[in-house]
């Protein structure tokens, strides 16, 4: 088990949902968390949101000084600015693990679809663009409604964790597992990310049937 | 609930692993089951074994009448010839319900990866090969060998059913939920099962490292 607990994490786009949610959950869990914006502003008051709902160290600030500072980044950014800001972010992300959480979607009068993404998926194209990071995927059906509801203790789901290098695959596992009920598995190599965050659509589609906040978990495992 | 007491079950390819799995289980809960192959000689050994294992009402014969007697065909067909067999199957298919739980896959020595099809998926492949016939996906993730292996008397998996006829989805989810332990859960329009195939690479990933059968559970729902 891969200790996680003296890592600063980094959520860039840290103001959206999904990155807000993850943030609260990891500084619940004792982790020193930075989030990354736009607006450094902005970032600082969701900062002071996520402290409240879940106490520790949490700072906000602008996606460049996020990546540099942290030890380990996660990408929430919209799938409209992944490529553009993640260009800008080479050298700070530079030999660090980087999970990317974005599942390129669109949506029209039939629900959710999955977006065609050149590099294969959000994943892929992260890696592309930042050759001198370790890039993984996961954290992509995670419910950040059920996230952000500190009164849900235990959060009923698994995380896939991809990536083709098997200490950061390991260490980004470790993060899913600090939040309580969720199991970080292992969950292929990176260039089979594709399917995980288009998946995200049929949980879109499963939530809206169902009225629920559905998410996955691995039987047998 | 729909009642599919009634119903015979048509399996295409029934003589592949991922065919005969389900045929056992669908004759182990009283269904009459016709297991079609290109070999009607070969069909028919293999309905025996079936009958064997799940007991029940199981009969061999090759594709064409197989479809042509059956309420509700299953497509279990190698990805290889896929194409083919429903292109040849239209007539006898027409107005029925179709299950695609075909996984267009290929394995490399870096481990299993999705194939690329140009309908998009194997199940919109079937759509368009077979306008007359109400296609929908389901039962891509379940295990072959727990399936087959009858000590196993629940089996711990949901099934993600997609498709754009209501009726018809209803119908499969009441096929999957015959089997113990196994609920269908509607999991989308048929547009978005490129990416429920695909996954099984990552089931195949998770398989490996884990030495495990794995399945998928939806949770919240």
């Amino acid at each position: 088990m891969v200790d996680v607990g003296n890592l600063t994490v980094g959520v860039l786009g840290g103001t959206g949902a999904q990155g807000k949610g993850l943030a609260i959950r990891w500084a619940q869990a004792g982790l020193r968390v930075l989030l990354g914006s736009r607006s450094a502003d902005r970032a600082e008051q969701v900062a002071q949101e996520v402290a409240e709902a879940g106490g520790g160290s949490v700072k906000g600030c602008d996606n460049a000084q996020c990546a540099s500072e942290a030890d380990v980044a996660l990408v929430a950014l919209p799938w409209e600015a992944h490529a553009e800001t993640l260009r800008g972010l080479r050298a700070e992300l530079s030999g660090k693990i980087v999970i990317d959480c974005v599942n390129p979607l669109g949506f029209d009068s039939k629900g959710p679809y999955a977006l065609e993404v050149e590099e294969g998926s959000a994943a892929q194209q992260a890696e592309a663009l930042l050759p001198d990071s370790r890039v993984t995927a996961a954290f992509h059906h995670v419910s950040a409604v059920t996230l952000a509801d500190t009164s849900v203790p235990h959060v009923d789901l698994d995380v896939l964790v991809l990536g083709d290098d098997r200490e950061a695959t390991d260490l980004v596992r470790a993060l899913a597992d600090v939040i309580p009920g969720v199991r970080g598995i292992y969950g292929g190599r990176l260039r089979n990310a594709h399917q995980v965050e288009a998946l995200t659509a049929n949980v879109i589609a499963i939530n809206r049937r169902y009225k629920a906040h559905a998410g996955i978990r691995v039987t047998d495992v």
